[in-house]
C-alpha cells in the first residue's frame, strides 16, 4: 500500500484538507470545510473536521495521524508553527501549529502557502526535477515560493519568498505611495495584486477618473476588478492602458530582479490575476525580459502553474 | 599535517594565490603577481607564477595539486568554468576552467568573486554557523554572494547574487536612465559603485554642478571618488547630500529587499565604498530599515565583512 500522507489548505474563506499519495501525488481523497468565525479556535475546529472528513473519505484508519501539513496565506514563522500574520483570517501571532497540533493528537507542520505550493510543483508539477525554481503567485495578494539547492527555502524564520513585500516605491508615507495591507508603504502587492488594483481603479473613479472600466461594471463599482481593467487595456480605454503600463513594469521588473539575484533554472507563474488577464500577462512579459539579467536569463523557462489549486494540499502533505 | 587547499583572487590588476589550512582557514603562504597583459594566455600564465610561488613559499611538494578554485569579479558559468563577462579584465565568454586546468594539470574550480568571498565568511568569518547569509559588496562595483541552507547558492549557472545588475530605474534607454557597464540600462550597480558614482559626480561637475567635492578634488576631477562625496556630505555640501540621498536610498532599499525575499539570518557588509563612507553607510542603513518587511527583520543582524581581502582565497581554496 502507497504511504498516504495529510495536508490542509487554510484560506480566509475555506480549510481544505487532502489524503495524498505519497509515491505519485495523487489526491486520495479531500474535503472542504467553510470558515465562517475566524477565531483561532474555530479555524482549529474545521480544520481538524477536514481532516477527519478527508481521512474518512479515504478509508485511513482511526485515530492518531501522520504529521499533518498546513499552508497558510499569510506569514508564518515555519519552525514555531506561529501565524505572524495572516490578512485574509484577521489573524496577528496566532500559535496555529501549538493549537492544532492539540486538536488533532499528531504532529503538525506550519508554512506559507505558497511555500508548500512551490513544494507540491517541485515534487509533482511544473518544478518536477529542477533544483532551483521560484514561483510568483499574483491573485488577490501577491506572494512567492521558493525551490533552491532542491529543497524548500523558508529561510531564517520561514518567512522567505515575500515578494509581495519587496518596495518599488518610497518605503514612506509620502503622497502618491500607496500603504500595503502589511502596513508598511511602498509594497509590490499594494500596486500590483488584485485586490489592490481594484481599491485603486474604485477610489479613482469615485475621483472622477473616466474609464471604460466603469462602463463595463455596469456602474457597479464592486464589480471592478482585474479581468475588467484587462477587458478595458485590450479596447485601448486610455485609463486602463496607463495602469497595466505601471502594473506590469512594477511585476515584470519585481520578478526579473528576482532572477537577476537568485538563477533559477525555471519562473512557474500563477494565480488568478496572471492567468486571468491576458493583456496584463503578456506585458509583464515584455518587462521581464527588458529588465532580467542577460546572463541569468541563459538557459531559464518560464512556465505556467501546473498544479492549479491542488499544489497547496500536495505540497503540504509532502512537506520535509 | 593539516590539510592544504589552494585557492587564488582573480582581479583586473593581480592575481593572488593563497595555501589555505582547510582546518583553520589559515593562510599558510600567498603570493600576488601584477596583471599587465590581459589576455586569457597571458592571465593563465600569471596564475601558475602565482599558484607556484604560494606553492614554494608553503613548502608544498611540486607536481599537480589537488584541485585549485578561483575567484573572478565577473560572471561565472560556474558548472562549465566559463568567465561570462569580467569588465575589469576586458572578458567576454572566456573558458578560463579549461586554460587553467590545462596550464596547471590540476582540476579547476571557477566561481564568481564575491560568491567565493561569501563561502570564506561562513566558512572562518563573520557567517560562521550560520545557515542563511546574504553578502553584499559596495566598491568599485556592486555585488553579492549567497549562503543559503548552509550551502553557496550559486544558482543554475552559476550567476546567482547579482544584486549589482538589479533594476531600479526603468530598463530602457530613456533620459536620466543610467547605462551599466553590464550592458543593460537601469541597474543598481550604475547608480551605486564606487566606478560610477565617481563618473557621474565629474559629469556633472563638467556641466557646471557646483559642489565641494570639486573644491576638496583641488581642481583634479580624477581624485573624485565616493569618500570626497562622503566628506561633501558631512559638510552639507547641498550636491552632495541630494546624492547621497538617492545612491543610500537605492542602496538601502535594494538590500532591504534581498533579506525581505530570503529571509537569511544575517547580512554581510563590505567594499571600499560602503565601509569607507561613513556617513553614506548611516544613510544605507536608515533606508534598509525602513524599507526592510517586518516579518524579515525579527532575529536578523547586520556585520561587516571579518576576513577583508582573505575572504577571497579562502573561499576559493575551500570550495564544495
Amino acid at each position: 500500500m502507497a504511504p498516504l500522507s495529510v495536508g490542509v489548505d487554510l484560506g480566509g474563506t475555506n480549510a481544505r484538507a487532502a489524503v495524498v499519495d505519497a509515491e505519485s501525488g495523487a489526491i486520495v481523497a479531500s474535503h472542504k470545510e467553510p470558515v465562517r468565525d475566524r477565531s483561532p479556535e474555530k479555524v482549529v475546529q474545521v480544520i481538524r473536521q477536514a481532516v477527519a472528513r478527508a481521512g474518512e473519505a479515504a478509508r485511513l484508519p482511526a485515530g492518531p495521524a501522520g504529521r499533518v501539513g498546513v499552508g497558510v496565506a499569510g506569514q508564518v514563522l515555519g519552525s514555531t508553527g506561529v501565524v505572524l500574520n495572516a490578512p485574509n483570517l484577521g489573524w496577528r501571532d496566532v500559535p496555529l501549529g501549538q493549537l492544532l497540533g492539540a486538536a488533532l493528537g499528531a504532529p503538525v507542520r506550519i508554512a506559507n502557502d505558497l511555500s508548500v505550493a512551490a513544494w507540491g510543483e517541485k515534487r509533482f508539477g511544473a518544478a518536477r526535477g529542477l533544483d532551483h525554481v521560484v514561483l510568483v503567485f499574483v491573485g488577490s495578494g501577491v506572494g512567492g515560493g521558493l525551490i533552491l539547492g532542491g529543497k524548500l527555502h523558508e529561510g531564517a524564520s520561514g518567512v522567505a519568498g515575500e515578494i509581495g513585500h519587496v518596495k518599488v516605491r518610497p518605503a514612506r508615507p509620502e503622497t502618491q505611495v500607496r500603504r500595503c495591507g502589511c502596513g508598511q508603504w511602498g509594497c509590490l502587492e499594494a500596486y500590483t495584486s488584485g485586490m489592490n488594483v481594484a481599491a485603486r481603479v474604485r477610489e479613482e473613479i469615485a475621483a472622477g477618473a473616466r474609464t471604460l472600466v466603469a462602463e463595463r461594471a455596469g456602474g457597479d463599482l464592486s464589480r471592478v476588478n482585474a479581468s475588467l481593467v484587462d477587458e478595458a487595456c485590450r479596447a485601448s480605454d486610455p485609463y486602463a492602458v496607463a495602469l497595466w503600463a505601471e502594473v506590469s513594469e512594477l511585476l515584470g521588473t519585481a520578478i526579473a530582479n528576482l532572477v537577476t539575484l537568485l538563477n533559477p533554472d525555471r519562473v512557474i507563474l500563477g494565480g488568478g490575476v496572471l492567468l486571468g488577464a491576458p493583456r496584463l500577462s503578456e506585458l509583464v512579459s515584455q518587462a521581464f525580459d527588458e529588465a532580467v539579467s542577460r546572463s541569468a536569463l541563459r538557459g531559464l523557462t518560464v512556465e505556467r502553474a501546473a498544479l492549479g489549486d491542488d499544489a497547496g494540499v500536495i505540497g503540504a502533505a509532502l512537506l520535509d
